[in-house]
């Protein structure tokens, strides 16, 4: 097997292809070299199965062969070698995965310096302190990456020796204090690892390919991948790249490129430059870099070839890239490209104009294909909702949405606090993959350093998290930060705008954002699409929710949960007085001003969906959750004693308390032990859908029976429902009648129900719990994240469905189901219906709507076009 | 369609094939009448048709018609007419449903008297006296029966008569005072039900027709029929039949006759006999009866012509029968047959002696047949365990078994009270089908009138429930009975033994019965048809219960729970200090401890079971079950304050707490959270089974997995016990490792999990509250009974496996299982392993072995033959 492959190599197909061997950035750079011929450096890529060789039985055997065969072609088209002690060959070492997965991997720069070859690269370059500068710079970054040491001692050494010799940049530092550092630093090595720092340049390479390799298993590779979907298995290649030195002297620099604005998706070239430096510093945001237009006026031939070649990119990949560049010398060379991270805003605005870009011509399948379903969410993420706040400070807003949230330092912390049921904003100096648990956790990211192509801008962009970076205005201490007069403490509230990059103290009121045209037109391109095969509803429980499902293109009520009804503030105590009814005639009387007040909500509800289907679940939860808390009033009672009515609540609560109220008396259950409740409902919506009728609406309502575990029990919740529909003479209203299926059972029993049921719609989180024996109130914290992380489940499967367990049941009832009858509608109405992969599993499946909240219904809009597309159906 | 057919009809098959049409009261009048030609009463059978067309649209058209001719042709047969005013015809109206269903349907004698007839019946017999006894009889029944008036008042004035009159028995009361009856009887009918009491005979006929048919879906006959698992669709038929009088003169009488002892098994009639009485006298024990062979003295021709009548029956049914018969004016005329119900023991030896009785010559497996799981589970019942108590009093021995519980008076507090957890025994003067609730729910019966045929007595042999019956020396009063100078109160304990009719005040200690020779002789014929094809194994926990299980024929243990180990009250502190540890070292210090006195617990078991399979699951419950209660340590710590030891263990219960322990973190996903425990476990049992075979023994070692939904979790777990194997060295060791299939998705993901398991054992009882979404905890109480009430269930789930949704679960999951592996040994461990039913389905669906508690094991024995005998595999 051959591990290694030079960026010229000529490869059967195309590079860009070939990401599954070559990873992302290897492919991306023989693409480049091979065949758009752009001035790379030259280099080679350690494949994929090197990195699987390795993380199985360790250093695949054959490598150093091929590695020694690398390295001398290498250094025979540089004409230089690694580690000569005259003018020495360096070399960066990168990772490079199939997916992209920003700062998770690691990078080591300027390899192959050692005590003698600094000599060399300072005599070759007449430079003495880039020389140095670099080695120092290794040093520091190959003990970080490498070796395992915590960096903070290098960096404070550092600082120190800028302070000390008065240095503004880290070009200003003087070589005597470079070499004095260098000192340091390897003692520090010395001490740490107790074996002297790698001077043999081979061992220096071996050591970072490793490094690179392991890092596929670190413990922040692995929690992204997991975010992503990304598979454990793919292992990461390797690139080896001559070095150019972007830090060579003020007629170089380095900068990262964007085609396009990836922000907001603009035409016209965007990024970042820092004259002389090297790549990490615009990444990482220790300074703070200008932007790429500047090059015009600095570099204008540099500019010129760097428009050419954008432009040269977006016509081979028919997609925005990303780039990195160097200047060495006056000299433009390509470091790496990829289709770039975007935006919401830019990706919807990039995919509907490259529809009429000459030079890209997408069609209206590719530019949907092109939206993810997180690229909407950005779009939709909530946003400042009044004007009636003061500005703290002020950053860049790296991505976009609003947040709210607790000050909190530290990315530990923010995870402990968020697990506890608190909202937290991060706030950073700067953030690193160390900080990516911390950033997922939390509802916004703010920094004080660092630009838009900062780790904490793509990361956050990446997720659609709301970030605020480089908001220098604010000095970070350990427990508080202050911004002028004012301190914020740990655990003060604040919200920032990731748009606008706006800081506030206090909690603002947010909303959600404006949809823009192009948000529209794609949504319209997707709709297309899947309008004839796969509709969206949404699950709505009051007219206002119904009214904004309709305005985010809601095809109807997929799921009206009764329940909500009945826990307003004044409903509470009716509903109290039914369930602690002593006689027949005080439950009806509570039951008939129940009927009155559910009446005017549905009616709500009916008229915003007046000519669209509203699916009405009747009563579903135990009936405990109306009652207060036992353990409380136990403790009252024990301490002070309880009212007369307190003490009726109290035995109320016991009597009706359960152990596993999950699995308890609720749905169906309610209504075969208290018969009037159901009876109830239906006669408030009827009358409800009655009223509409006779102000000219078009009512379309489906009366859901929920839990059922076979045909039994809608047979006879049927019945009520026919009987009060008989007498209310509601014979000609467009009303069906259908049920659930959300215990395992009734998904076997699908048959048989499926003659009682005009429709099915799948409860897919409850035949979550009872697939998998998981209640979602106790596994999802501790249980589901071991679970998570040890590989037991590939997937949370509250938020994206089991297709091999809970999917298969689906599957089961629908077959079933439709077996009896073969026109059955079926839908799902689980927080699954608004999740992408999960659409997917249920348009395979059959499913003929999916339901999901208001805000979600235009994601799910776009994944079930996808999954139109992608299905095999 | 006919609805009706005369005894004598001449049917195609055998009429007792034809207890579908006829019912099983109706079929064998007919075999009876027409086949053995015995001298039974001229009668007809309305069908079971006629029934089921009657409670789906009222009297069936056309049965008028039929009716009148059948009548007609009655009187023809008899000579007299119905409503004659001369020598009147007079009938019984009886029920007769496919299944015998004692005392649940109702009858009417006499039915053809009204004021003339009445002058008619006491011409034509000369007996004054004995007609309006006769007309009282009717008057009262009919007014009970089809009336549905409360008895007690006509019952109040007869015994106040009796009294004025200086009557001893019935028979003593004068003409005069029964005219006075009648006519008070007559006014009480007219206040209550505002009509007259009807006078003509065919209206007669046709109310108690209807009555009848009404009846079957009486409360208490469908609860009975719930018991029995008999459908509610097959309707009873009606048997009108001429009347004979066993109360005509002291040449005259009725009884109730059995081939064989009932109670015993022994060989020889059996019965009670009542000179000058109708039938219901004898059943309902109002007068205490004498024993059949005082026939022999009294009626020497009639005693003979019995025993040869006795002979032929049990030829022609190759079973014992239960006949009814009546003697008028010394003729001898059968009014019933059937074959009787027995006792356990009766029901062993008969089977057994049948296989040896010339004129029935059983062969074993019609023995086995012959057998029923409640009949082992009568002889299996517990005894007094010791002879340390004092006889308050002593009754008739009615049903076997001993019993303890609290005195309880009425079937309405009886079933109340046990549904708040006590054990009641219900005390009655005599029991009549309203106390068939109360019987049920009861641990026992006792009665002071009646005898061993008496309604308390049949109904309580049927259900295996002890039963002491004729306790005449007690006087029950309203709250309280006496016994002499002692007085017994509502709530006091008392202890009964259904064999020997003793009554105990107090609590005796209750022990299980010596199982009988025919017990084993039957149990070793089941073993022979079963052994091969269903093994039996025992659900133990301890040294002591694998030997009784050892004792009672298992072959193995299923499940062995290692959570009543951690339960005992010596270990509770240890697990309370591993739950509670703050460091690695802490829990692994209590870990040491457990794995200990975990060792020495498996190695009894072990031992118990040398040379038989051993399954041990690994910990299964939530850990707050081993942390104190939350609501009573924060009460105490509102009122008085905690220990730093218990604020400690409120804090650990608080965390450890759970919403829906069922569904949380237990099972394997405790393995996970902490791995120490399960290899602690493991290394616990292999070392025992090390000790063991280092003892000369032969371990054979399961290790179960409990609560996997998918084959990560099980590899996973498999590799810690691999681990700890490979470490002790344990290598040659019979030791294999399975999980448990009791979530739905691990049945249906089953073929991948049997890639890493030698053996599945279903866990029915999880599977069955996942599959339907059932707390049992929750749901068995009021919501099950109204599921079982209104037809939603067939059966109580947890008793017997749902054959269509559970039962499909484990059937795919043997599928698919034995499709990945065909060797894989299934086994079920769930409750229901002991449960005839249940048991059916699981050999059908293709399970190796079934596993049940101890006690229940001789009765899997024979269920599992029963299976294979009645099996479509």
């Amino acid at each position: 097997m051959r591990y290694i492959y030079p960026f010229d190599f000529h490869h059967e197909r195309a590079p860009m292809e070939m990401k599954d061997l070559l990873g992302g950035k290897g492919a991306n750079l023989a693409e480049m070299t091979s065949v758009l011929k752009l001035p790379v450096p030259h280099g080679f890529t350690i494949s994929t199965d090197a990195c699987r060789e390795y993380l199985k039985t360790g250093w695949p055997v054959g490598l150093d062969d091929e590695l020694e065969k690398a390295l001398s072609e290498l250094e025979l088209k540089m004409g230089r070698r690694l580690g000569d002690p005259n003018d020495p060959l360096l070399v960066s070492v990168r990772s490079g995965a199939k997916f992209s997965m920003p700062g998770m991997m690691d990078t080591v720069l300027n390899l192959g310096l050692n005590d003698e070859s600094v000599e060399g690269l300072a005599e070759a370059t007449n430079d003495q302190r880039f020389a140095y500068d670099s080695y120092r710079r290794f040093i520091q970054m190959y003990s970080r990456i490498v070796l395992g040491l915590d960096p903070s001692e290098m960096d404070l050494l550092f600082e120190e020796t800028k302070e000390k010799v008065g240095a503004e940049t880290d070009a200003d530092v003087p070589v005597d204090a470079l070499k004095s550092l260098i000192v340091s630093f390897k003692e520090i090595v010395e001490r740490e690892t107790s074996k002297e720092f790698p001077s043999d340049p081979t061992a220096q390479l071996k050591g970072a390919i490793s490094a690179v390799f392991g890092s596929w298993n670190g413990e922040r590779a692995k929690a992204y991948r997991r975010r992503e979907g990304i598979s454990d298995d793919l292992g990461t290649a390797v690139n080896v790249q001559a070095m150019v030195f972007g830090n060579r002297d003020n007629n170089s620099g380095t900068g990262v490129g964007f085609t396009r604005d990836p922000a907001t998706g603009e035409k016209g070239i965007y990024g970042d430059f820092l004259v002389n430096a090297q790549g990490e510093d615009v990444v990482a945001g220790v300074r703070n870099t200008e932007h790429l237009v500047a090059l015009k006026d600095r570099f204008p031939e540099v500019f010129d070839q760097l428009v050419d070649i954008f432009h040269r990119l977006e016509s081979h990949y028919r997609d925005m890239c990303d780039t990195e560049f160097t200047i060495e010398q006056g000299k433009l060379w390509m470091l790496q490209t990829r289709v770039g991270k975007r935006t919401g805003v830019a990706a919807l605005k990039m995919a509907v104009e490259m529809t009429q870009d000459e030079w890209i011509k997408l069609n209206k399948t590719e530019a949907v294909l092109r939206i993810t379903g997180d690229h909407l969410d950005q779009v939709l993420h909530p946003q400042f909702a009044d004007d009636n706040y003061k500005v703290l400070t002020k950053g860049l807003g790296a991505s976009p949405g609003a947040a709210v949230g607790k000050v909190c330092f530290s990315s530990y912390d923010a995870v402990l606090r968020v697990q506890h049921g608190e909202k937290v904003i991060l706030v950073r100096k700067e953030t690193s993959p160390d900080d990516v648990q911390g950033m997922l956790a939390a509802q916004g990211v703010l920094t004080t350093r660092g630009g838009l192509v900062s780790h904490a801008a793509v990361v956050a962009r990446g997720w659609g998290k709301p970030a605020v970076v480089g908001a220098e205005a604010i000095k970070v201490a350990e427990r508080f930060f202050q911004v002028g007069e004012t301190t914020v403490h740990d655990g003060d509230i604040i919200s920032i705008d990731g748009t606008s990059g706006e800081v506030v103290l206090g909690a603002v009121r947010l909303s959600a954002a404006e949809p823009t045209s192009e948000f529209n037109t794609i949504l319209s391109w997707a709709d297309e699409i899947r309008r004839s095969k796969l509709a969206v509803r949404a699950n709505a429980d009051n007219g206002e929710d119904a009214t904004v499902a309709a305005f985010f293109g809601a095809e109807g009520i997929g799921l009206c949960r009764t329940e909500h009804m009945f826990l307003r503030e004044d409903r509470l105590p009716i509903v109290r007085r039914m369930i602690l009814a002593d006689t027949e005639d005080e439950e009806a009387a509570a039951l008939e001003e129940l009927r009155v007040a559910q009446r005017d909500d549905f009616l709500e509800i009916l008229r915003a969906m007046s000519g669209l289907p509203v699916t009405v679940r009747l009563l579903d939860p135990p009936l405990h959750e109306f009652l207060p808390d036992v353990e409380h009033l136990m403790v009252k009672q024990a301490v002070e004693g309880l009212s007369e009515e307190e003490e009726r609540l109290l035995g109320a609560a016991r009597s009706w308390h359960e152990v596993n109220p999950m699995l308890g008396t609720r749905g169906v259950r309610l209504g075969v032990i208290k018969p009037g409740l159901y009876a109830m409902q239906v006669r408030a919506l009827v009358q409800a859908a009655q009223t509409l009728r006779a102000e000219g609406g078009d009512p379309k309502v489906e009366i859901m029976v929920p839990l059922v575990v076979g045909s039994e029990e809608l047979k006879l919740a049927r019945s009520w429902a026919q009987d009060v529909i008989d007498e209310l003479g509601a014979k000609d209203l467009d009303i069906t009648i259908g049920t659930m299926i959300e215990t395992p059972r009734a998904a076997i029993r699908a048959q048989e129900i499926a003659t009682f049921a005009e429709f099915f719609s799948f409860g897919t989180n409850d035949l979550t719990q009872m697939t998998f024996g998981f209640s979602r109130d106790d596994v999802e914290g501790r249980l589901m994240s071991s679970y998570l992380e040890k590989g037991l489940l590939h997937n949370n499967p509250f938020k994206v469905v089991d297709p091999d367990g809970v999917g298969e049941l689906v599957r089961m009832g629908i077959e079933r189901g439709r077996s009896a009858k073969s026109d059955l509608k079926v839908g799902v109405c689980g927080e699954h219906g608004g999740d992408p992969a999960s659409i997917e599993t249920f348009y395979e499946a059959g499913v003929s709507y999916v339901s999901c909240s208001p805000y979600r219904v235009p994601i799910a809009r776009l994944s079930a076009a996808h999954a139109v597309l992608r299905s095999k159906r």
